[in-house]
């Protein structure tokens, strides 16, 4: 493209408050960056929201967009469409690759260079591999709606394969679905690919029966869930294996590539795994300089900044935050406090107030769901499993999902698939550049 | 992947009627195709429908998937769930790439071979360049779903660029979208471009106002959808430059390149350019080595199979098939009842039956629609434009849609973009391969 060289300078996104106005940038446009600018709508700042994808997801039911239950756009909200109505808010498409915090600017992939007064870093996570980042390609991960049109690709395009497949053995391979990490996503994906097999898909193949599907769920810990209480945990279990998933647990994958998964000793052959263990925060402790856990997360202070970068924030998944010697778990609830807090905690300094408390995490419980008739609810105070809790799951979901038509499509998608089996995406979709290959 | 070599047979499907029993293969599940399948469902032949997707495709709405009204998964349903009843049906996912029309077999791109007593042709059509195939790259047509999300994501993307652009001149290239082509796909999507920005996206830009945008619809002849009565398409001309879309009439395409388009003298100054004139056949012809039109269709006889191919039919956009002295157009209907044409005859001949007349197309009309308060319709016995025609419009391809489902959820989402000018599916989405690549 022409004219790059010459872009090499800030965009004064065109204030109306004037350009004297202090400036925050939040970089990332998850939970913990759309809350944040929203906060700060109609506050006397200026402020850019930089995301590099045009959309805010809705991640936790990323895994239904895998399994063929919804589109890709009943959980994506265009980022700027969410604070259309605030003027003093800017969002532009980009990503940032370097932060220089002394002269308080950032650097973008479009080549840009962006002048801060308070930095918001809420650039989150990915999945990591433990080392073994050879392992990506055969077991993709679920953290964008790239990867999970990519894995559900994968796993339609592996019904497809089985039914031309002449050689039982070949044909196996195809029908194994194997989900590594027994946390919220591994159980749920785990329970609707085995719905979606016996439920959805029955009746549509000639050359295997459903009976020959494997769904195995595989956990190197010794119970899946392990976040909620344990009795939870073995309902779960039992609920899966109801529903033909072979559940294997205190088990580590040793090796992973095109034919399948070693687990121990044991080797599982299957041209389907998803991978839904370990975390790898955004490179912000690297951009920052300032010290990080094992995974990436910046130690942050108790006021969320960075330590020695008192206009640094850094918060969602990407920070790494204590609260009575146990670690802010990485969830949507999380995110969001601590982008209010931190819109807070901006205002109050604008305003000469004193800061505010340092941030609480408020735990508001945890929720998982298995298949569409059994999920657990684990609020605390209160402890549920079964279908009570799968129609608390679903309450919740609706709810907390962004503007009417979302809760109506999605809400409409469930009542169908309970009533009829029928998912509404089971599209083998592929890219412009793969177009005009075959489909193998 | 291991074992490909012996696979290359043919694949019988396990038939429940035996093996004996006549084997019908169909090439491609558009209209054309699955109307066959369909139609022959439960009869006492052994039917394999093969496509290179895995989706039905209601083409009618393609370009509301480009213009980020609708979802892929709207107008898409899974192939094999359409005949999920029909056990004498297999659906294979696999292209085609040679017929041997002596020996009676098809070869897929997976490498098997499948023998048939009939073959069915319904492979259809792409968009064409009148021999300006280095076009393609900056004025992509629409076709597949690919193409609709490529040149979603081209639109989408425009805006952000624009948004981020500092130079007038820039951004003015990147507010400006050229629809070349003005027959009804280019008329629809020139319109419900000139909405999205107007409307849809009102009020979420801080870098430029809505009134910078251009929507220019370039047509080659005369007048705008040529099909259509003169007074329609003059009513179209109007309704469109209301949305305040340019029409360019009588100026052919002379030149394309990234920085625009050049139609006879003037040089248009564009970032995204959609590509809606002209089609091309799919290799059919050549594989059967029989007369073709000028675009590639076969000259098919009056029974739609190939000349000097009783055992081969062709039909749907692959055909040209003449009928008082004009051709039947390449629209659904016409798919459709060659389909169930194609289907009698087959039935007629196992049954031993004299064969049906030679196939009659019973034109349904036109439709065509201009945003989303005008559409014109020619029925022949009766035309209208405006508002009701918009709603004739709605209300058919709510009918034609397959499923409960997808009609509830389409007119839910027709409903909202009336209502709130908000559309659903405003995703710039990328392939796997390309995730980890910067926006530009």
């Amino acid at each position: 493209m022409t004219g790059r060289e010459q872009e090499n300078f800030e965009i004064v996104p065109r204030a109306r408050t004037g350009d004297e106005t202090h400036h925050v940038v939040i970089v990332g446009a998850g939970f913990a960056g759309v809350e944040t600018a929203r906060r700060l709508a109609h506050a006397r700042v200026r402020v850019t929201l930089l995301d590099r994808r045009n959309y805010h997801l809705f991640q936790p039911l990323l895994y239904q967009v895998a399994e063929t239950a919804l589109a890709p756009s009943n959980i994506a909200w265009p980022t700027r469409s969410l604070i259309r109505g605030a003027e003093n808010v800017t969002t532009l498409l980009g990503e940032v690759v370097l932060v220089h915090s002394r002269h308080k600017w950032v650097l973008t992939s479009y080549g840009a260079t962006i002048h801060y007064d308070t930095l918001v870093i809420a650039t989150g996570a990915r999945h990591a591999y433990f080392g073994h980042d050879d392992w990506e390609p055969f077991a993709p991960g679920l953290k964008t709606i790239e990867d999970a049109t990519h894995i559900r690709r994968n796993i339609l395009y592996a019904f497809e394969e089985a039914e031309r497949m002449a050689q039982p053995d070949e044909r196996r391979k195809y029908l194994t679905f194997a989900i590594v990490g027994g946390g919220p996503t591994g159980v749920e994906l785990a329970g609707t690919i085995a719905e979606l097999a016996h439920d959805t898909l029955r009746g549509e193949f000639r050359n295997f029966s459903m009976q020959d599907v494997r769904v195995v769920l595989i956990e190197a810990g010794p119970r899946i869930l392990p976040t909620f209480k344990e009795h939870l945990s073995e309902y779960a279990r039992q609920a899966l294996e109801r529903l033909n998933v072979e559940v294997w647990l205190g088990r580590p994958v040793s090796s992973c590539d095109e034919h399948g998964i070693a687990v121990g000793d044991e080797r599982l052959a299957t041209k389907t795994v998803v991978w839904a263990a370990g975390v790898q925060a955004s490179p912000a402790a690297e951009w920052l300089q300032v010290p990080s856990d094992r995974v990436g997360r910046v130690l942050v202070e108790p006021d969320l900044t960075a330590p020695g970068l008192p206009d640094v924030f850094v918060i969602g998944d990407t920070a790494h935050v204590e609260q009575d010697g146990r670690m802010v778990p990485g969830v949507a609830p999380a995110a969001k406090q601590e982008g209010r807090y931190v819109a807070d905690v901006i205002r109050a300094r604008l305003e000469g107030k004193t800061a505010p408390a340092p941030f609480l995490y408020n735990d508001a419980g945890s929720l998982a769901t298995i298949g569409k008739r059994a999920a657990v609810v684990d609020f605390g105070w209160v402890r549920l499993r079964g279908r009570l809790a799968w129609w608390l799951w679903g309450v919740v979901h609706i709810f907390f999902l962004i503007g009417v038509r979302n809760r109506l499509m999605v809400a409409l998608s469930w009542i169908w698939i309970a009533w009829t089996g029928q998912r509404s995406a089971r599209l083998i979709t592929r890219s412009g550049s793969e177009e005009h290959e075959s489909p193998d």
